[in-house]
C-alpha cells in the first residue's frame, strides 16, 4: 500500500516551501514584503467580473471540451494583431497554463523521453514532466550572461537519441530572458535538424521591455507543424486565480490527442471562459499601460539590486522576474535568516531560493529569484531590506 | 516527431462521439432527446450564482493549492451530517470529480501497476489511469444481476500481483447499482487481506432510492488509512460546468503526494469555490427534493423501458443512468438508425451505447446507458421512441 514513485520523487513547491515561515513573521508582528511568489497587486480589468455577473442561465451545464466557442474566437482575434492566424481547432483551452503543459507532457512523451530546457526553469515544469515518467534535461546557462540559451552548441550538448522536444519560455521565467525572433529562427532549425517538437510557453508574450518586439513561435510559418504555444490569461491581465489558459498548434494529431485528454475531464469551468473572452478582447492600449507599469517596476527593482556590492544581475528583458547571484554562500540559509533573526523598523523581505529552478544538483545554490510584482515604492524598499539583510547576516558571522 | 503512445491509443468520449450525427438530425429538423450524457435540466440552486456575483476582490489572485478555506470547511461540515469527521488536511479541492481521480491514479500507480473495477463503468476512468501508463482490470458483471459484483469470487478473480487498488463507483456510473454498507465491509475485507488501496467514487452519494440508506467508505473508521474518496458538485447539485471536487482520505502520505500534484498545477479558480461552498450549505431538504427529483425519473423510465419486448432491464438503485440489454445485435448500429433513418412525428432519441463502458473487448455490444436526467414526461417520451425505434429497426430487416 505504497504511493507512486513519482509522487514520493517529487519536491514541495520551493517557491511556497517558505510560507510557513512568512506567517510567523508576520504573526510576530512583521511586515513582509513578498517578492517570492508571480501574484502582481495589478487589478483585474473589470470586465473579467461584468461578463460573470452577467451570465444568466439557470443551469451551470459542461461546456464543450475544448473550451467556449466565445472565448476561442476571442483568442483568434487576439493573435491576429501579431498577424498570427489560428483556426478553431487549433486551440483548445485549459485549466490555466499549468493543464496546457501538463496535456502537451502527456501527448508528447513516452516515459523515460526527454524534452530539453535552459536552467533555471519555471519549476513546476518538473510536475508536469514527471507525472509521465518524462524527464526535464537541462541547458545550462550563468547568471554572467544574463542566462542566454539560443546558443546552437550549448542546445545541441543536451540533446540526446531520447529527445523529444525543446522547451521555450520567452519572456522568461525566472530569468526575464526575451528571446529575439532570430533566436527563434536558430531554436527552429535545430528542432528540424533534430526532428523535434518546439513547446513555446509566452504567458508573459506582452511583457518585453525597452523597445523589444513581442515574438512569438507562433510567427515561423515554417515550423508550424511542430510548435505547441501555450498561453494564459493569469499574467497579462493579472488574473491567476481565474486559472483560464489554452494550447494552441496547428500539428493536427497532436491536438487530437489533446483533445482526447480534454474529453477526459470533461471541460473547464463555464464562467471564467466567458470572463476571460472580454479579457481577451481589450483593447491594445490595455497591454501598453500594463507593460509600462511592469517596466517601471523592474527598473526600480534592478536600479537598486544592481547597487547592493557582490551582487550579479543583469537586468532583465521581459516578464516580471528576476533572478541573480548574491554575495552569500547559501540562499535558502539566507532567506531563513531574514525571516526569522533579521527586520528593518519591522519589516523584513521574502524571495525564491534560486536552487529550486535547476535540474543541476548543486547550482543556483547562492542565487534567488524576485517578483517585481508589487509596486514601485515596494520594490525599492524591498530591494533595500535585502541590502540590509546582506549586511546583517555578514555581520553576524554568515558567509 | 510523434506523439506518445498513450494518446495515441487512448479513445474519444464514446458519450461525446455521435454528436455530429445528433447535430445532423436537428439540422434536419429533427427533435433529438438527448439521454446520451450526464448533464441534468434540473436549476443549479440560485445561492452559487449569488455567492459569485458577491464576490469583491479586486485582483483575482491565486488561491491556496489546496483549496479555499470557505470551502473545505463547508465541506467538513456536509460530511458531519453522515457521522464523517475530516480535518482540513483530509481534504483537497479540485478541478471537478476528474481532476481527483487523475490525481489519484497519478498519486499511486507506477507505470504498469492495476487497480480493478467492475465493468461497465465510467468511460472516463481509461483516461485518468492511461494518462500514467496504468491499467485498469475489469470485473466481469452481468446485466442479469443487475451488474452485481460485491463478491468476494469476482473480485479476487481480478486481483494480481500487480494489483494496487480496488476502485468502487457507487451509487454508480453507468449501471445505477449501489453499495450496501455490508458490501462495502466486505470490499474493505478483500482490500485488507490483498493490502489494497479503496479509491471511491461518491459523487452521486445522496442520489439512493427506494429507501435505501446512504453509504460511504468514510464510514468505515478501521480502513480509513487505505480509502480516498472522491467528490464533486457536478451531479449532487446540478452544477457540471463550475468543475469543482475533491480528494478526502485520511492517509497523510497520499494526501502530501496529493498536495504535491496540486502545487504543480497552482490552484483551482477561487470564484467557483466560493460558488461551491454555499452549495454545501445548503439545508439537507435540498437532497431530498433532488433525490425525489431523480426517483421520479428513474421509475418513469424504467416503467416504460421495461415493458419493451426483449430487453433485459433491472431497475437501478442510485445515480441517474439506467443499463440494459437492447433485443438488438449492436446497440450502435441501432443508435445510427435512430439518428439517420428514424423518427416519429419529427422526433428521435440519443442513448449512450454500453460496449465502450468495458473493458473487456467484445461485451456490451448489445447494451446501452441512459441518463435520466430528463423531466418524467420526456423520460416516457425517449423510451417510447427507443421502443419504437427497436419495431422499426427489425422492420427494416435488422438484427
Amino acid at each position: 500500500m505504497e504511493v507512486s514513485k513519482r509522487v514520493g520523487s517529487m519536491q514541495f513547491s520551493p517557491i511556497r516551501r517558505f510560507n510557513t515561515f512568512a506567517f510567523e513573521a508576520e504573526a510576530e508582528g512583521k511586515k513582509v514584503y513578498r517578492l517570492n511568489i508571480g501574484q502582481p497587486d495589478v487589478e483585474t480589468p473589470e470586465c473579467f467580473m461584468e461578463a460573470i455577473r452577467g451570465f444568466d442561465k439557470k443551469v451551470i451545464a459542461y461546456a464543450e471540451s475544448g473550451g467556449v466557442t466565445e472565448l476561442v474566437d476571442a483568442i483568434i482575434d487576439y493573435n491576429k494583431q501579431y498577424d498570427m492566424h489560428f483556426e478553431r481547432n487549433n486551440i483548445l483551452i485549459t485549466n490555466g497554463g499549468s493543464e496546457a503543459l501538463t496535456m502537451i507532457f502527456t501527448a508528447l512523451l513516452n516515459p523515460g523521453e526527454e524534452a530539453v530546457i535552459a536552467e533555471p526553469f519555471y519549476t513546476n515544469y518538473n510536475t508536469f514532466c514527471n507525472q509521465v515518467n518524462g524527464k526535464l534535461v537541462p541547458i545550462t546557462t550563468k547568471a554572467e550572461d544574463g542566462y542566454a540559451w539560443a546558443d546552437r552548441e550549448l542546445i545541441e550538448a543536451s540533446i540526446t537519441e531520447n529527445t523529444k522536444a525543446i522547451c521555450c519560455i520567452s519572456p522568461g521565467n525566472p530569468t526575464g530572458r526575451v528571446l529575439t525572433l532570430d533566436e527563434m529562427k536558430l531554436i527552429g532549425e535545430i528542432a528540424k535538424e533534430h526532428d523535434l517538437w518546439i513547446i513555446s510557453d509566452e504567458v508573459y508574450r506582452e511583457f518585453a521591455y525597452d523597445g523589444r518586439e513581442v515574438t512569438s513561435f507562433g510567427m515561423l510559418e515554417d515550423i508550424a507543424d511542430r510548435v505547441v504555444i501555450v498561453d494564459s490569461v493569469s499574467k497579462r491581465f493579472s488574473a491567476c486565480g481565474a486559472r483560464v489558459g489554452c494550447v494552441m498548434s496547428k500539428n493536427e494529431e497532436l491536438m487530437s490527442g489533446i483533445l482526447k485528454l480534454a474529453q477526459g475531464r470533461l471541460c473547464c469551468p463555464t464562467l471564467e471562459q466567458v470572463g476571460a473572452a472580454a479579457l481577451y478582447r481589450l483593447d491594445k492600449s490595455y497591454y501598453d499601460e500594463a507593460k509600462a507599469e511592469y517596466e517601471g517596476r523592474r527598473n526600480a527593482a534592478y536600479e537598486e539590486l544592481s547597487q547592493i556590492p557582490g551582487i550579479v544581475c543583469q537586468k532583465p528583458g521581459g516578464a516580471f522576474y528576476l533572478t541573480c547571484k548574491l554575495p552569500v554562500e547559501d540562499a535558502e540559509d539566507f532567506l531563513m535568516f531574514l525571516l526569522k533573526e533579521f527586520d528593518d523598523n519591522g519589516e523584513t523581505v521574502m524571495f525564491a531560493p534560486a536552487a529550486g529552478f535547476y535540474a543541476t544538483p548543486g547550482l543556483g545554490k547562492n542565487e534567488m529569484r524576485i517578483a517585481y510584482v508589487l509596486n514601485q515604492e515596494s520594490m525599492r524598499r524591498g530591494a533595500e531590506l535585502i541590502k540590509l539583510g546582506i549586511e546583517a547576516y555578514k555581520a553576524a558571522g554568515n558567509k
